[in-house]
Order: structure tokens, then C-alpha cells, then sequence
């Protein structure tokens, strides 16, 4: 795959299985607790069970990788920090000092880091892979982020990355200054809002800050108007990271994988991965609802209702790893709970059964 | 203590720390990450470092306690249950097979479920503590549904329960059919709020059902018009479990342990503890806003911010012991996260450095 052609990529088959639904279902029913008290984690538990084909779905080895790549767009004052903090914080994730690798180890979650294009040569070393396709992206407001090329170099890179990682689980983070911009320009250009209501604070600009991100955004957008489609959005305006994000989600999906979804920018990968190949989001779990603007309005845009609401803007899959254990209880509850006969506990009266709640 | 007088129960100083409370705030802005990014996570973490007194909190052996009694309200048709279904979950609880006992596996909280007056005779056995007060309280809307020699032994079996269990965190979990009724008539007391506010479907009534249990309630609460101090409300409307709950919430508050709280019923409890001694809520973290009616706006009138959102009404401590790895990460992110200097991560710019986030 050297051109950018969406026949390329991974078939996604509709996992609609309406038997197995109602079985899981009536397993859910049946456990000793009253009707739908158990809420959200009823419906998690329902699609982890039909994600994963089974009424008794376990986790294995959950991958959490984080894709890492700078940003041509950096260089206008996007980010509250320089460029240099994406190797930076590479580094950290390697030394286990930051907030995902604390949470990797509390959550024993197999941790990887990705240089999907980071201006930095790094050592080699165990945890690191070594994907970089370039030096950062280009300056998008010139020319596209990504040539044809490197943009189906990096989703190539993505889809191989996944295919040769063990489990059922992949959880997504990530790492660019600069790319809580990259993010806003794709989820404005497929989902057609406008950019401000896709622009934040990211890293923690203030509101002069912001308005000049969104300026430079809107000029960027106008410069690559004709790039409506998934693949050349993702091309002109998207990030390194972010493609190979979107090819290692096309994977995942395509191996029947349960995808975690982080924040904001993972979310936006997300997006370009659906746009091409829709019943990705049957397999997508969504970790959280961060403080970042825009990723409310996409998270709605995708119909997809988080798990946890914090105020998290913080990226690197942190939420991604903090969501993990309610996956486990929801597999739990449907491998280990008793059910009414088994345990001997009454149901709900007559009346009371009858009702929907 | 025989009789009903807030002088017997435990002091619960003033937590405040100034200084401790700015290391905490020092520590977490000088953490690997920008201003506030770990959003709730950090308020998590300054609390828990307030109330275990140190910059770098530790939880140790994590109690989960169920307390569970039954209910002389049950038998006007509050419950979709009947009462039967208190004793019977105790026995599923002790067998495994309860969505808290296999959630209390999954974090490996110790579990323990106190007998405060369930309506049933239990074989001993390890994991159940004997503190039977009666064979449930009496009917509210006849008499006081406990005697003040009854609720001063309940709220007593509470506080010696705390004393003896180890570690510094108390998860609250209860069982009891006909218990949101007796939480929804304490919290109208003692927050003046209306019945009709305070009343759900608790396990599952449909809509004509919850108005009956609405009109039962009003009825008990003008039998008990008198019933205005806490103590006194907590004797005539509360329940055996919630007594022994308000005993063990404020010994654990007296000796600075962690308390997370669960769903309404727990929150109840607390609200008693809390017009008793105000400092309680320091000590508190809300693990959930639950699905029952009554229970946000309780939250509400606590001030309390709760952790997660996932419509869960089951009761048990299931919230509590679900939130539970947040704690953790919180405890983790204090100290295990790296600072910006130990990790040789730039800070944002300056520019950027002076906004408030």
C-alpha cells in the first residue's frame, strides 16, 4: 500500500448477531439483581459479549499502545508547549514515570510506545517501536501534513503494528504537541462543524490562545478544501500518529478486537476509521468524556456514550487505562454472578415483574 | 450508650490542613503533565492524601461492609421484592454469587456482611459478623420503626464493627428490602425536601407503584412529625442496617479512615452521620450517582461530586467497589507520577505557564 486507496484497507463485517444478543440478554436478566439495575455495565457487558462472539467474554493480554508523532502546525503556536516534549515524554512513558504508565502498571495493561514520526532519534529499547515514517509532519498550512505516501506508510504501519500484537484488547493513547489541532481539523472536516466548536484548550492555551488556534485552523482548512474525502482529510490534515492510529483501529476491528477509546484525539482516529469502514464503532468501547472542547460534540456526533466523565485532557490513553477495570467487572458479572434459581433468591412479585424498568 | 444521645458518639475533629493542602496542590502541578489535566482525578487525590495526612497516601486493606436488616415497611408494598429476598441475598453474598461478592473479588476488597436485623436465623460462618438488633424494625407507620434502646445498640454494633477491622478504608455496601423507603423518609427529614423528591423505584416498582410508596411515606412521616433531631429520625424512620451504618461511618470518620460511600441508601447514612458531626463529609468520597430517584439530589445537597455515572441502582456497595481502582490510581498518580525536572520534561512556555487552568 503506497497510495492512498480506502480498497486497501480492512474489510469490517457487521457483527449484528440478534440471537447471541437476546441471549446475553436473558443471561444479564437472570442474575440475582433486580431487572436493569446494574445499568451502563449491562450494556458494556452486552457488547464485550458481542464484540468477542460469546456469552462469556474474557480479556486477554490488553495492549495499550501509544502512537507518538510531532506536528508541522507547532511551529504557529498551537500548543502551550514546544515540540520537544513529544520525545520528551517518550522518554518518560519508557522510564515509567508518566500518569500512563503509572496507570499501565496498577492495570498490569502491556504497554507499547509507537515513534509514528517524532523529531527526535531515539535509542532503541524494549517498549519502543519504531514506526517513524518522517521527522514530524509538514507545516499543514503550506502543504498537506502528510504526502499520499507517508499517510499509507503510517496506516500500514498501524495495521502491521496490531496484527502482530497478542489479545483481544487494544487500548489507544497517544502523544504529539500539536495535535489536539490535528484532531480538530479532521473532526471539522468529516463531521462538517464548524472549527470552533471543534478548537480547545488543549495542553492549556488561554482564550487569546485559543481564538489563534483557531484562526491558523480555519486558514489550514481553507487551504486543503478539496480534501473531503476520509484518506485525503486524514493526509492533509491529520498527524502520524493519527494514521497509524486509524490503520491499527481498521485492524483491531477486522480481527474482531475490542478497541478502548480514549480521549479527543484518539476519538477523531476513530472518526476517520469509521468514515471508511463503518461497523468499526460496533467494536469501539468509549473510556471517557474529556475536558478538551470538541471531543463532547464528536463523542454525540458518533452516538457514543463514555463510560467515565472526570474532566480528563490529558491524552497518552490515561483514560483509556483508568475505564479498564469497569471491562472486567462487566465480563465478570456475566461469567460469575448467580443466577435466581442457582442462588435460591426470589424474583421481583408478579406486578413488579411485569414492569419494564 | 442505651439511650439516644449525640454526646456518646464519636468526635470527628475538623480536618483542615492548610499547608498539607498546598504540598498536595505543589505536588500534583509539578507532575508530568499540564495544570489540572488528570481533572477530577486530582481532587481525588488531594482528598485522600487530606484525609490519610500525608502527601503520599497508601490505602491499606480495604473493607467493603454489607449491612443488611429488613424492613417493617415491606409489608405495605414498598418493595418489588418481598422481604424474603433480604436473607436470601445474604446467603448469595456469602456464597460468591452477588454482583458485589464478585466485584469484591475482582479489587480484592475484603468483604464482610453484618447481620444488624435480618428477619432470618444464619448458620455462622466466616464473612458474616452477628450483630442482630431484632428480627426487623418495626412498622413505621404504626409505631417508631425502632425503639431508641434499639437504634442506640445498632449504631453501637456499628462503631465497634470499625474498631475492630483493619486497614484505613470503609466501602459501604447495604441489603435490605423496603431500604429506599426508609432513605427516602430520612432524607425528607433532614433535608426538608419532599417525599415525592426523595421516593424511586427502588428495585422496581413501576409508576402506580411508586405513587402508593410515595402516599406510605407521607403517611409515616406525619406519623412521626415529632422525629426532628437526627437520632430521633433515624429511630423512627431509618432502618437497623442504616443505623449501624451511621455508627460505623462516624467511627471510621473519628479514626480518619477513607470512606467510600455507595448508592442512596449508603448516602443516607452518611447524611445521618454527617448533621451529627459535619467533619464526616471530609472524610467521604461518592463512588456514584445512582439511578435511584432521590439519590442526585441528595448528592446535590451534600455538595458531594461523585466519581462515576453509570445509572446503577443495585445497591450492595456495587458503586463503591466499581469506583474503588480510581482510588487506587489516584494514591499512584501522588506517587509514582514523575515531576517535570526528575524527567527532564520541558514546562509549558512562559506564556502559557501564567494561565489559570
Amino acid at each position: 500500500m503506497t497510495t492512498l486507496n480506502p480498497d486497501d484497507l480492512p474489510a469490517v463485517p457487521d457483527l449484528h448477531d440478534a440471537a447471541l444478543a437476546a441471549r446475553l440478554q436473558a443471561l444479564l436478566d437472570d442474575k440475582t439483581k433486580p431487572l436493569g439495575s446494574l445499568g451502563r455495565l449491562e450494556a458494556l457487558a452486552q457488547r464485550l459479549g458481542l464484540i468477542l462472539g460469546t456469552e462469556a467474554p474474557a480479556l486477554r493480554e490488553p495492549q495499550l499502545v501509544v502512537f507518538a508523532a510531532d506536528h508541522g502546525l507547532a511551529a504557529h503556536g498551537v500548543s502551550a508547549y514546544p515540540s520537544d516534549v513529544t520525545w520528551q515524554m517518550v522518554e518518560n512513558f519508557l522510564a515509567g514515570g508518566a500518569a500512563v504508565s503509572v496507570l499501565a502498571r496498577q492495570h498490569a495493561l502491556a504497554l507499547t510506545v509507537v515513534d509514528c514520526g517524532v523529531r527526535h532519534a531515539f535509542a532503541p529499547r524494549p517498549g519502543l517501536v519504531d514506526a517513524k515514517v518522517a521527522w514530524g509532519t509538514a507545516d499543514a498550512l503550506q502543504q498537506p501534513a502528510m504526502t499520499d505516501a507517508q499517510c499509507a506508510q503510517a496506516l500500514r504501519h498501524g495495521i502491521d503494528l496490531v496484527r502482530r500484537l497478542p489479545g483481544n484488547v487494544l487500548l489507544l493513547g497517544e502523544m504529539g504537541i500539536g495535535n489536539t489541532s490535528a484532531a480538530a481539523l479532521l473532526m471539522s472536516r468529516l463531521t462538517g462543524l464548524d472549527i470552533a466548536d471543534c478548537t480547545g484548550a488543549g495542553t492549556g492555551l488561554d482564550a487569546a490562545g485559543v481564538q489563534r488556534k483557531i484562526d491558523v485552523l480555519r486558514r489550514v482548512l481553507a487551504r486543503h478544501a478539496q480534501a473531503t474525502e476520509p484518506l485525503q482529510a486524514l493526509a492533509a490534515l491529520g498527524g502520524l500518529e493519527i494514521a497509524a492510529m486509524t490503520g491499527a483501529v481498521l485492524q483491531a476491528a477486522a480481527e474482531r478486537r475490542i478497541i478502548v477509546v480514549d480521549g479527543f484525539i484518539t476519538t477523531a482516529a476513530v472518526l476517520v476509521a469509521v468514515r471508511l469502514r463503518p461497523h468499526v464503532l460496533q467494536r469501539c468501547v468509549f473510556a471517557h468524556r474529556s475536558g478538551e472542547r470538541g471531543h463532547a460534540l464528536l463523542l454525540a456526533h458518533l452516538k457514543a456514550e463514555p463510560l467515565l466523565d472526570l474532566g480528563l485532557r490529558l491524552g497518552e490513553g490515561s483514560g483509556a487505562a483508568l475505564a479498564w477495570p469497569l471491562l472486567v467487572s462487566a465480563c465478570a458479572i456475566l461469567r460469575e454472578m448467580a443466577s435466581f434459581g442457582a442462588a435460591g433468591v426470589a424474583r421481583a412479585s408478579a406486578v413488579a415483574a411485569t414492569v419494564a424498568v
